[in-house]
């Protein structure tokens, strides 16, 4: 059976996520998409949908593996907030799963992707493409975001823990 | 049978709370406390210990509303990221039980609990000992902030709706 990795890009208004498959010495595309939320319901609310969401994607995908943008610092605490609170819930889901989890920062992503830290957010959709032998770039952006952190757990599990036959 | 008001002040490092109930006209103190949890754990494990003791204090005191510090907007984005996330499995808990939820910054309790938002926390401290009818301030400082967040509550909602039969 193929192994699954998810890759999650937290939000409380909009959670990409992405869902590749392992098979042999290639990465397959399963699925891509964003949770979103309404600014007009009350955080709490919010936070239950998404709960209620990456519990269902977990518990479908049944993923070994997640990988997770790291909470970049937004110059405005304001809009930090709200994700670091979406990121939360998530990250009690996979705990929840005892999920193998290895966050990444928006620069150790692109240079696992692209090959370098200062690539730009179309030539990184353009490998996520190339790299999934998709049709075209993953939208949205929270998604093809989320579909990056994948790959990038692949890439980075496969370079840091080469006698592990999960990632071979 | 007893109305039951708690509230919450949340943290990952430390959680406070404070359990009051309502008979008659009076409130009485119930409990207590802090959720602790180690910073040799990874974020996702503390939240995980965070989800469960505050349902487990849920469910134990089964309680009509619960009252939140806000989320006092820290100098420092780095501190206020891990109470956001806190505070996201707090708001969870909430939601997965349909509590009644109230916040309230730092200044409404101050106002609601001495009078003056300008208190010191020691005057908050012997105010809820006081108004708590307790022999002693109540520590450490995440529970007493959690109580005066209950009685908060409990002042504020009898004012803000004199018709609701929960609160007389």
């Amino acid at each position: 059976m193929d192994e699954v990795l998810i890759g999650i890009d937290p939000g409380l208004a909009a959670t990409g996520y992405g869902v590749i498959s392992v098979r042999g010495t290639a990465i397959v595309h399963r699925d891509h998409g964003v949770i979103r939320t309404s600014s007009s319901d009350a955080t709490g609310k919010r936070l239950n949908i998404l709960y209620k969401e990456i519990s269902r994607l977990l518990d479908l995908y049944q993923p070994t593996g997640v990988g997770i943008e790291q909470l970049f610092f937004a110059k405005n605490v304001t809009s930090a907030l709200p994700v670091a609170e979406a990121r939360g819930v998530v990250l009690l889901c996979l705990e929840q799963r005892a999920l193998l989890t290895q966050e990444f920062t928006p620069l150790e992503i692109k240079q696992s992707i692209v090959g370098v830290g200062r690539a730009t957010k179309e030539q990184v959709q353009e490998m996520v493409k190339f790299l999934l032998g998709l049709t075209q770039k993953p939208k949205p952006d929270h998604a093809a975001d989320a579909l990056a952190a994948a790959i990038c757990l692949y890439h980075r599990s496969k370079w840091h823990d080469l006698s592990n036959p999960r990632y071979h």
